[in-house]
């Protein structure tokens, strides 16, 4: 399939159901395909969406183009869930079926009100030259399931964004309603948040853009979000085009985030007082992360594993990307801090105690046969040089190599250099956060067939990756650069699919 | 959609993916949908293919049409589980697209020779004049899961067969290849059960017609399965227009089974010694139950629950039927048992213990709020009248009724009668089964949804139905005709999703 202007836009109802059960089934029997993360029943997943708690059950949305793995006519895709974990995948939610929403149904976000929720996203429609004219539209969806569209846009683009003006995310704080809406600015054309107030759920008041950096914030934002965590207001979002003397990153785009002291919605202002923005993933394939608080007041987050205008080697398979796990943000001494959700630990079967072993040949098997479904705890010691391989095949020439250092200067190198297809290359095949000296080093590793997610030092850091291994190289080895025994010790549990 | 041959029979390429995306909502989203059983992911379920073990998995297929709830033109779709009971939806595996199959790729077997498994199924071709030319076809299927269809028909329809002629279960005995198929006799319009050998799986010689009983099978045999439990022949098959008088039953068309002393398969003869041909299944719903023995001599069972000229409820939503849980056959005293495999119990949550409560207005309560989805395994003592409700209503108005007596002339007596929408309700709303007198009865039950299994004194009888209870109605209690409190002890388990 060429994915010309026609291909990527042609309609739903001209697509033939043979092509659709194809493309469902050959992405269902791809060896790269996740067991316990929310992926595309076929063609393209990318943002989650209206990650929220409504009628008992957590629901999520996924950004899906069903028909391959390009960026063609959006709909929303529809799971639910009892604890976060087990998602129950419901289909079809939101298709581009009005005049607004004729050119894709894109990215939003949802909130429960009453005995409904409410789902605010972005309709596309592009005019015959191609103009693209982004709407802010609402929906309601009640108990059943049923969604009724709203018959008029919320917010048409205001007079001073450009048509990158899109991925509103409504939200309630003290009462009031709020939306904070990714925008770029049509005089300096950078990277912009744009604030509304929403009175009652009926009266829109533009509240400018959102003050929050000096800096400037590239061409555009997508994604903002903002939320609470332990009290303190915390700003998600991602910047394309941001230059990397503000903030170093290394991939194609970035997903930031920056912890603030206070927010003064009426006014626009978030103050971050000495916070930096930072990465909120040091990996390589964070995008478009979703957070959202519950009634209780929790903060959970969820990403695209994905990146903008990067081809994956599913992509020949004709699907691609995958949800993140959900992941829990909390402050720890003034530092956001991601772990997984407790029920994770329902996916485990019977755990496996790990510790130092006898070397062989500088070598260290850990584990010969992991399979493709796994959590490893590990920690290392300090004062140890090494790297720790994953997937790896018999004699370690290929596998994805953690190399770490615990002693002065300690770090952690993430490298896909050497294991299985190869992609997105030109932005770097490793990624290397910087450790505090002279500690132990806590990893809590998840694979899931092509992804891995590595939660540092209890979620200090959380490294995400995608990685492409030939079938059958499942090993788990230790070496080190000497004779030395490393030291660790830890727990392996083989992983449940969801 | 009206169901007219042209939509039954329409190509798959001339239904839209938009059409199929909402009937796959549609399925996802309904009230009755099973959470841990084989459901259709869109449209019409109905026979179990190919069930085997292959490759280190389980493998089982459905006879599916998925564009509603008709039997229109059928494919395979394809599950796979480590346990018999987590099954992974593959999707669409066999489609009816070549001149062999252009009409349907229906019922067929699966055997795992060498590193393949190798299918065997019956393709439909109506020629101008809509006359039916069944073939039996074969086609291989590699450890990546691709199949390749064999270029020609496997056997033709034989000249004593009238197109009736379908089904094939390939299946190895004592180092030979076999192949047994359901069938009409051109001359009498009886129902037969066809066998053929299939020497290294490439020549077929006819042995005729199987000789295992004196009695006339109705008009047509489908679905016949040779398997050996405990080193017995089993039969298992569909006689369509029994005489009731030569075997009694309730359901529209039976599913029955025949136990053997030996067959000598050159001889085309089954010996059933003084047993008798015997109702499968006690319920209103069980159709098409496939068997087959593992390489180390298990018999594995797995049925349709929904029965061919019968409309569900949930044809009105668009889709219809299931498959039944996995049953373990096995022989005790010299009768068949079917039990929930081991791992039916991985699905359990935290179990609650349950025993003989006080007693309120002639009603015990024994779980207020039981869900949708659990387990209850109840043993209820000797010599009493009384009746277990599922699913029930607050005043039990409503309720999925099991009357019981344990005292003498004992019974079973399980009525759908008083239970949310009513259907097939020309076939009876009661099965009743008579219990040895004078004995406790125990009863483990298992609800998913719309679906009721109830496994009888440890699988002597098993009894299958569907039922459509109005949402909310989930109270579990006895009531007894007398004052007299009734006495049980049991378990009761929530289940997971799979």
């Amino acid at each position: 399939m060429e994915w010309t202007r026609e291909t990527r836009y042609r309609a739903y109802a001209d697509w033939s159901a043979e092509t659709l059960l194809k493309l469902q089934a050959q992405a269902a029997n791809s060896q790269y395909q996740l067991g316990y993360h929310i992926r595309p029943s076929s063609g393209l997943l990318n943002d989650p969406n209206g990650f929220s708690y409504f009628n008992g059950q957590w629901h999520v949305f996924y950004q899906s183009f069903p028909f391959g793995a390009a960026h063609g006519l959006k709909s929303w895709m529809h799971l639910v869930s009892d604890d976060l974990v087990h998602w129950k995948d419901l289909g079809l939610a939101l298709a581009p079926d009005t005049k607004f929403d004729s050119h894709g149904a894109y990215s939003g976000s949802a909130l429960p009100v009453d005995d409904k929720l409410f789902l605010m996203y972005t309709g596309n429609h592009r005019d015959q030259d191609w103009i693209r004219h982004p709407f802010q539209l609402g929906a309601w969806m009640d108990q059943a399931g049923q969604i009724t569209k709203l018959d008029e846009p919320l917010i048409t683009q205001p007079a001073h964004t450009t048509d990158h003006f899109r991925d509103p995310q409504v939200f309630k704080h003290r009462d009031l309603y709020y939306v904070v809406l990714g925008a770029q600015d049509k005089e300096t054309k950078t990277g912009k948040i744009s604030l509304f107030s929403f009175k009652d759920l009926k009266e829109f008041t533009d509240l400018g853009y959102l003050e929050f950096t000096e800096a400037e914030m590239g061409y555009m934002i997508e994604c903002p979000n903002l939320i609470f965590v332990d009290d303190k207001p915390l700003l998600v979002f991602c910047p394309q085009g941001l230059d990397k003397d503000v903030v170093a990153y290394d991939n194609i785009y970035p997903n930031m985030y920056l912890l603030g002291e206070d927010v003064q919605l009426n006014k626009a202002k978030f103050e971050a007082g000495d916070n930096q923005i930072q990465n909120l993933d040091d990996g390589f394939d964070v995008y478009a992360s979703q957070a959202f608080n519950t009634p209780d007041g929790k903060a959970y987050l969820i990403s695209w594993v994905g990146l903008p205008d990067v081809s994956y080697p599913t992509d020949e398979e004709n699907w691609a990307s995958c949800l993140s796990q959900v992941k829990e943000l909390s402050l720890k001494d003034g530092k956001l801090i991601q772990r997984p959700v407790v029920s994770m630990a329902d996916l485990r079967e019977k755990g496996i105690s790990l510790q130092t072993a006898e070397k062989v040949n500088a070598k260290q098997q850990i584990i010969a046969e992991s399979g493709e479904q796994y959590e490893l705890k590990l920690t290392l010691d300090t004062d140890q040089n090494g790297t720790l391989h994953l997937a790896g095949n018999d004699d370690l020439s290929q596998s994805l190599k953690l190399e770490f250092s615990t002693g002065k200067d300690a770090y952690l190198t993430v490298s896909r250099a050497d294991i299985g297809a190869q992609f997105a290359t030109e932005f770097g095949t490793t990624r290397t956060i910087l450790l505090p000296d002279q500690k132990a080093l806590d990893l809590e590793i998840f694979i899931d067939h092509s992804l891995c997610e590595i939660f540092v030092n209890g979620g200090e850091h959380v490294i995400t990756l995608r990685f492409f291994a030939e079938a059958g190289n499942k090993q788990i080895a230790l070496t080190s650069p000497t004779e030395a025994a490393l030291n660790y010790r830890g727990t392996f549990w083989k992983l449940k699919s969801i």
